[in-house]
């Protein structure tokens, strides 16, 4: 096989093109590993993500002598995040050298390998895993489906706070992992005792994460304007929920078991760098905010993304839900998530909530899609109200990147299967 | 100064004495670390406390050529978590011979240093943390204080399940950090909008935390009689909890930055084998249990611990919070955690919720205690309704031990500070 070359072997508009450059950990099967210049097989290293091949990015900073190969020669990418704003930047620009530069091209094909042909991991460490509730047209959903009787949807904070709780991070799975369908207590309105059993009303969330490389000390909040300061970038991220153990646990302190089984995420993280095409402004806020969170003010960045998502069920696609359409942004979610003291770690990841766009075929959950159950979906593989054993749901994503491009996301796909008997 | 003697050095009857050994992390300061056999300053390695001493762990196993060294040479005790429950056994017996047989006696004697020459530090590194709400006490207190219209304090689900919530695991701060008080939003029922200010109604939850060593595989539940197969033991915890903040935000995702600020454990984790004495039925069951919480069957272990804890504000006891009355036990708590088939892993840490006896002088927060600021306490250093500036707060406890010995618990002790401006 002739030696990897950029110009030739990524097509023109790949969402995965040069201007893209997503970050992963990958490992080289038996198989592929005594090629030339390879690692070890089965060893971690970090992985940068060119058309449908990966850069050893250690092993092509190694060759090429550069001082990022002791980033990057590492099973996670934390090092990376730790390292901060500054090497993110320089080493982007580094690695758009070594494709453009000829004679650097040269030096580091033999570091490039077929995606098919290498097994991708959970990219990062993760530290504290929060979920938000950011999407208005989510919020109102729910709370019209759970509260039908309320005067109004949303709770009387919504409007006033990004709405988040913490998750289980030791459950965070990267993309392709099954997802076990998780057993536990539910209870009907009309059952006159909980039951156990296997979640009957399985569902996901189709959500963006945040990953966060700074740390920040305890006691000192993070404002809206150091968000680039702290974030490295974002992958995609389904929160499986099961509703039925979710409704009868969480009055009064919050989801845990419904969401606590699994939470995947794609296993290339989008550095916001590759994103700056996609920066919008959010929705007209319709209250006024309390200075740590007004994004109003002209110096202020907003905080937006233009991210396209798309929610495939077995292959048939059946939302396509618009991030733009969130009502609070990432930037928020992190000056609200500090602003009491709490300081940040490497690997903190944050989800920003279902996203929902207005119309019925943009909703992020088969909760909202189905309406509870009662407008079931008819798929090519069957009607579905939630998910069935066997079943594969697949998020992907993409955003407006530079010239007309397009900068893809990384998927999250995860399949159910049943419980243990 | 004559080398340190199990005999003359520990009282008899001191509640750190030979039967207990708790495990910790520590370091030398820089004046101390010069001594015989010392270690680098500032280094961080596992320590074992007897009376008001510390044995250096791994250069005591060194020095007697002990495979345990390889255990104990570590900055955290997550090594130790990891290796399970014979290995925490073996190791526990081989302490006690050490301090028995004089040879050995006489061997390990360099390793000893005062308590007072240390510094103490975070003695595991946090996976997870979960805290629950187990005492019926003090829901039942809480309930009635925030829902007083409701026909029952306690939500239906209550008494079916052990409620629980994930925690921030990034900001768990040993004893004796300060503890910067918290700001953010807040909103009185007579306000028109919500305010933003540091907390005015920040609280203490006097807590047991429970320390996984073993950890388990995504999909399989642990059942209730495999507890002291993944629990290695027990801490004090302070849950430290701003009302205000809490009680607008919590409302439907549960607590989030009225408990993320800070959480405080002690220096000290006392394995669950120098509990034996301390074991006791839980408090009656008031409602038929599912199968994987019923821990009525006779070849059950019931899981309850008689522990004794005092809560002294400014070195004022305010409470005697007795944790035997707890109704979710430790076992039926890590059992509800995992039955949706969620992992564990070293270093996950639980917490009991607030322990709350029935008593009035038995409560374990300052809500309860001032029943939301209605009864303030009067304290030898002034009138309380939630903590003020400069308050330190400490959490002692103690079980029955062999022989009528006490085994005390390592304390956690925290003091306020103000915000920054």
């Amino acid at each position: 096989m002739p030696p990897f070359d950029v110009t030739d072997d990524v097509p023109e508009g790949h969402p995965f093109g040069p201007h893209n450059l997503p970050y992963g950990v990958f490992s080289l099967d038996a198989s592929d590993a005594p090629s030339a210049g390879a690692r070890t097989a089965g060893a971690r290293t970090v992985g940068v993500r060119l058309g449908d091949h990966v850069l050893d990015a250690a092993a092509a900073a190694h060759a090429l002598g550069s001082p990022y190969a002791a980033l990057l020669a590492h099973p996670t990418l934390n090092p990376l995040l730790a390292a901060g704003r500054t090497a993110w930047s320089d080493l982007r620009r580094a690695l758009t050298a070594w494709l453009t530069v000829p004679s650097h091209r040269e030096t580091i094909a033999p570091h490039f390998h077929a995606l098919s042909s290498v097994t991708l991991h959970l990219p990062f460490e993760v530290a504290d895993y929060v979920d938000f509730y950011a999407s208005e047209n989510h919020a109102r959903n729910v709370g019209s489906i759970f509260r039908p009787d309320a005067p109004d949807p949303l709770t009387p904070n919504w409007k006033h706070l990004p709405i988040g709780y913490h998750g289980r991070s030791g459950t965070v799975v990267v993309s392709g992992e099954d997802v076990v369908r998780p057993a536990g207590q539910r209870k009907a309105p009309a059952d006159p005792e909980p039951v156990f059993g296997p979640s009957v009303r399985l569902d996901i969330e189709a959500e963006v994460g945040f990953v966060v490389g700074v740390p920040s000390e305890r006691g000192r909040p993070v404002g809206l304007g150091d968000f680039r300061d702290h974030v490295f970038g974002v992958c995609l991220l389904n929160d499986w929920s099961a509703r039925d153990l979710q409704a009868w646990e969480y009055v009064p302190l919050g989801p845990f078991l419904g969401k606590s089984f699994a939470t995947s995420v794609s296993a290339w993280v989008t550095p916001l760098e590759a994103l700056e095409e996609a920066r919008v402004s959010p929705p007209e806020r319709t209250h006024p905010l309390l200075p740590y969170l007004d994004d109003s003010a002209p110096d202020i960045d907003p905080g937006g993304y233009d991210l396209r998502i798309s929610v495939a069920v077995n292959g048939h696609v059946v939302s396509e839900p618009p991030f733009a359409t969130m009502y609070w942004t990432a930037a928020q979610q992190l000056a609200h998530m500090t602003v009491n003291g709490a300081s940040l770690r490497t690997g903190d990841l944050y989800g920003s909530g279902t996203v929902s766009g207005a119309a019925p075929d943009q909703r992020g959950s088969l909760l909202e899609l189905t309406w509870n159950g009662r407008d079931p979906l008819d798929l090519p593989t069957g009607r579905r109200t939630f998910l069935e054993d066997g079943d594969e749901v697949t998020l992907t994503a993409w955003a407006p990147g530079p010239s007309g491009t397009k900068v893809g996301l990384g998927e999250v796909r995860g399949r159910v299967v049943g419980g243990r008997a």
